[in-house]
């Protein structure tokens, strides 16, 4: 058994280095795939960080004290698995012959299936948005001096999101988030933007608010010391760390060559490369742990705390409440209730109405500005640290955050979207404001959960199911009001609906806006004598199979689906596959959507327009009726 | 009959800046919807451009000489709509009776349906990335030195793509672009995250490159001299004026008042405001038209010229060949016979095979660097101009210019997008790099066109048939090499399909990867005595509904589809929805798709796991043969 060593000096720490080059290469080489090169550029920084500087109890990964280390370059995974061996919690065998491999735990880029990993990248310039939200959460929630160290690649810094990241990790002062890049001037397909011209990073960052430290990246008393600096969180400024590396360090055949991203040494190549660096190493190293000593005492010394009885709002049968109102006040509501939920907005909390928990629970609110990127990533972070984040913005803007929810999916964390002013109901703001896609958006994503509800009482039932609905989950809000429907004592499951009408001879379904319209539709029809089935689909995903088929039975697979969206992938498209699925049916269906682009008007006008108003329905349904 | 004013001095400039802020004030009463404090604000600023320094001729808005004007704060459209009025393009009678009137083309955030506007805008932070695509196209592609001046707010200085889009502007040296930004300190629900630091705002822009002059942005002197300055397109770099101003400016009661977002002034507020204002005015103005004078002689002098034959690659069919080789192949033969054809990538060229293009015509290939969002926005400005740009990037990554392809669609822009590496087919790199939502996404936008070719042959084809299909159209290449299926006389029409084996038990549905799977299975279920139909569904969005429909008579509605996608909104979504409009059938449908989160595996491995495979095909294919 190897000795394992606690903050060594900087000599031990180059043996460090040496193995973490010589672990990466061994991994990727031995899984036939991996970035060696973008792993051997970063090795001394990580090295040098994990070794004397990262507070972390490898054998208690859950210690709230924790430090956190987010690789916000994915790619360099043999990197990361190689520090998890260096730690002893991945074994030699694992990481040569799991890595990269079917049904094995050190993917091509890192997950949180691992205990170790934090949030799922890979998909680049999202590491540093998540780190600023553990970060707020440590700063503002737990308020514990733990630190959030981003290992970022330059390439990366093309994407916007770090800019949003920088901006709100300066305007919360939030001077425990250190993101190190590591400047190895060539990405996948050459130089990058901005090569090696550290002094341009370091003057961008330092413009949106950082401490930049420029260093050698393969210095390791020069990055000791910048780390040393970077703990000195005095300044309340987030700092950064320039470090000027080169790409495939330690192995002269590939040092700084264009040619080598992203591709595993061949077997020859592999060996020269690891007698090069020395060989192989067995060294076993870990930092400090968290202050106070070991795990023991540990305890989750955040602001959370007991879950009370939610006093939901209630509203009255028949008054006019408009669902994003119902949203935040049941989201204050909950949060008054319970100290694990925070909310979050993108400026426009005054119509989204999470402005309401934001007045009532100011500790737990965060403004994230419009920055819709950065406003899912930070609920992502906030996430990490157990707390039930809500985030909302305007529906047809969340379509900005697409890639960070789907990353959200494989990070495995349980975010909570809200999206208000769907659909061409808005009216007089024009087709830019109008969700349209945002049901298909949301429906794709893996083990989501979308909800639309139609009143004021079902939202704000709803909204307590997400607080306890794992994965990401998407509520739709519609900006106009429109009448209660169901009492206070009324249960909306996830995964449920309700019939509202009763009727054999078509069924109506709709969700949100487009509900009201099939009751609507149904008083209309019942004068022409066809008695409609009204279904209130506000469980999307999942979708009420048992009721939607029943209602094919009754109804002689007769069906009107009506949505304030676009065709695709939307109610639409749930109603249809759920019918379709489990075995032969006969059905003939009208599916009403906006099929147009949309300009302005008022709601009613543009409803009429796409045909997804009650007259639409009552029209749609009679030429069901009328097939027989 | 009003006298038009062309280039006046300061003082008349004035009483256009005064004209300006009473039209916004009674547009937004008179349609009781609207933004007259954000029109007001930059006022001033828009005096000055239209009166002095815009060169543009109204009276022929396609003269390839005009400078653009790009309102990226798209909703103070009360301040664009009354500078159509001052230039003479509107009617007073249109400005009060159209705006946000349901049928206008005054809509609530500017739209192309208005020939003087380039791009939808509305979703904030996307004016300045189109307005870099536009320059991209004067400086590169036209060679015109026309400018592109885009009204910026402050608070869409959040938004990470303004960051993108500065860097690129930099980066490609527009000193064709000016950015005005007006810093009214106010966002929709109270101070901005910067508020008045112009020094803040000012130091940002110029460590991404930008010449930046800061102003007072209700000092006319000022400002000419500053947009006088920008003229000077001499230093290579774009210019950002970041302009100091008033919220509400000209109504003493609204001013700098953080309660007046997004509201248009009740009735007697509009006639104290007016009032204030000096009253209504009725001047017409127009700056310097392009050089040369007017719009005689104005031809399209830029790179562009006749298309010729296309000369696409050839496959021998049984060759393995990667679709996304054939892609990068088709579009250098497309780019070589049409000088329109333009190609833009996110610094994976080498891996989607757009590097083919940038081999062969490097003069027409823009590298974005990995900024998906600018690289859609950048090909949204270059169709500007009437060129053809194909955008690519890993499909996965697309999901992070969703909001960006979405106004496209607003924009009525012909884009054409290509995501590589689609499914889980790619294997060992996990699932942050998967593509398994984007058919949904791409499905959903407005009058799209999606594409997911199975072989080399039909992929150079529908390469071809792209540069020809207007609106938003998506091409989904797959990893690995497969058999090319198609010999090259073959045609493939956009809503087509190919049935590849005729069968009368039960029909197979696949595209791009699983298409393969399909045909083995085929030959599977042959030996079971099961006849299977295959259908190459390659066209997606619009899908061949004939064909569909006469497979399902023919095998008595069963139906396997089957795609390496999630279940919701892709391919399975398509066929079903397809099916079920335009009257009753009975079907019985196995959709197989990726129900499961991937890890890292074999292509082969993982679609076996996911049940995608041939095996999972023939499985399912006997349950459906079985069940009579």
């Amino acid at each position: 058994m190897t000795e394992t060593l606690t903050k060594p000096d900087l000599e031990t720490v180059a043996e460090v280095a040496a193995q973490l080059r010589v672990d990466s290469v061994r991994a990727s080489t031995s899984a036939g795939s991996g970035h060696p090169t973008s792993s051997m550029s970063a090795a001394d920084l990580l090295a040098v960080l994990i070794s004397r500087h990262l507070r972390y109890d490898w054998d208690n990964p859950d210690d709230p004290r924790n430090d956190h280390l987010v690789f916000s370059k994915g790619h360099a995974s043999p990197l990361v698995y190689s520090v998890f061996r260096a730690a002893g919690v991945v074994s030699e065998d694992e990481l040569l012959n799991g890595y990269r491999r079917f049904g094995e735990r050190l993917e091509g880029h890192p997950t949180p299936v691992l205990p170790w990993v934090d949030v799922a990248t890979g998909s680049l310039g999202q590491g540093l948005p998540d780190g600023v939200g553990i970060a707020l959460a440590g700063k503002y929630l737990d308020k514990i001096p733990y630190r959030v160290w981003v290992l970022c690649g330059d390439s990366e810094f093309a994407e916007g999101s770090i800019w949003e990241a920088l901006d709100k990790a300066s305007h919360y002062k939030l001077s425990n988030l250190v993101a190190i890049v590591d400047v190895n001037r060539l990405g996948q397909r050459g130089e990058t933007d901005l090569g090696w011209d550290t002094v341009a990073y370091a003057r961008r960052a330092e413009a949106f608010g950082a401490r930049v430290i420029r260093i050698d990246g393969h210095n390791l008393t020069a990055i000791d010391e910048a780390l040393t600096e970077a703990e000195d969180d005095s300044d309340e400024r987030p700092t950064v760390i320039i470090a000027k590396t080169i790409k495939g360090k330690g192995f002269s055949e590939v040092e700084d060559s264009p040619d080598w991203h992203g591709k595993p040494f061949p077997e020859d190549m592999a060996e020269r490369a690891i007698k090069e660096l020395g060989g192989e190493r067995d060294v076993r190293v870990r930092g400090p742990v968290p202050e106070g000593g070991g795990s023991d005492g540990a305890s989750d010394g955040g602001a959370r705390g007991q879950a009370g009885k939610v006093e939901l709002p209630q509203y009255e049968v028949g008054e006019k409440v408009a669902t994003r109102k119902a949203y935040g006040q049941a989201l204050a509501a909950l949060g008054a209730a319970n100290p694990a939920v925070v909310a979050l907005d993108a400026e426009v909390s005054n119509s989204t109405y999470a402005n309401q928990f934001a007045k009532e629970i100011p500790d737990r609110f965060f403004e994230m500005y419009i920055a819709e990127q950065q406003l899912v990533a930070a609920a992502t972070g906030i996430g990490v640290r157990g707390y039930i984040p809500f985030a909302s913005t305007f529906a047809a803007f969340l379509t900005r955050a697409h890639d960070f929810v789907r990353m959200g999916a494989v990070s495995r964390t349980d975010l909570r979207l809200v999206g208000s002013h769907a659909g061409i109901e808005i009216g007089a703001d024009g087709p830019s404001q109008m969700a349209l896609e945002d049901l298909a958006m949301m429906r794709s994503v893996h083990g989501s959960t979308v909800l639309y509800p139609s009143d004021a009482t079902s939202t704000a039932a709803l909204v307590e199911r997400m607080a306890e609905t794992s994965g990401i989950s998407y509520l739709r809000t519609t900006r106009g009001a429109y009448p209660v429907l169901y009492g206070a004592d009324e249960d909306f499951a996830v995964g449920g609906s309700k019939t509202l009408r009763e009727g054999d001879d078509v069924t109506l379904v709709g969700a949100g806006v487009t509900l009201h319209a099939c009751l609507e539709a149904a008083e209309q029809l019942e004068k022409d004598g066809i008695h409609a089935r009204v279904i209130d689909c506000y469980s999307i995903k999942p979708i009420d199979e048992a009721t939607l088929r029943s209602a094919a039975d009754a109804t002689g697979g007769k069906f009107v689906v009506v949505e304030d969206h676009h065709p695709e992938g939307g109610l639409g498209s749930a109603v249809a596959e759920s019918l379709l699925s489990g075995g032969r049916r006969s059905l003939d269906l009208e599916h009403l959507a906006v099929r147009g682009m949309p300009g302005s008007g008022t709601g009613p006008e543009l409803m009429a327009w796409a045909k997804i108003d009650a007259a639409a329905i009552a029209e749609a349904a009679r030429r069901l009726a009328g097939r027989g």
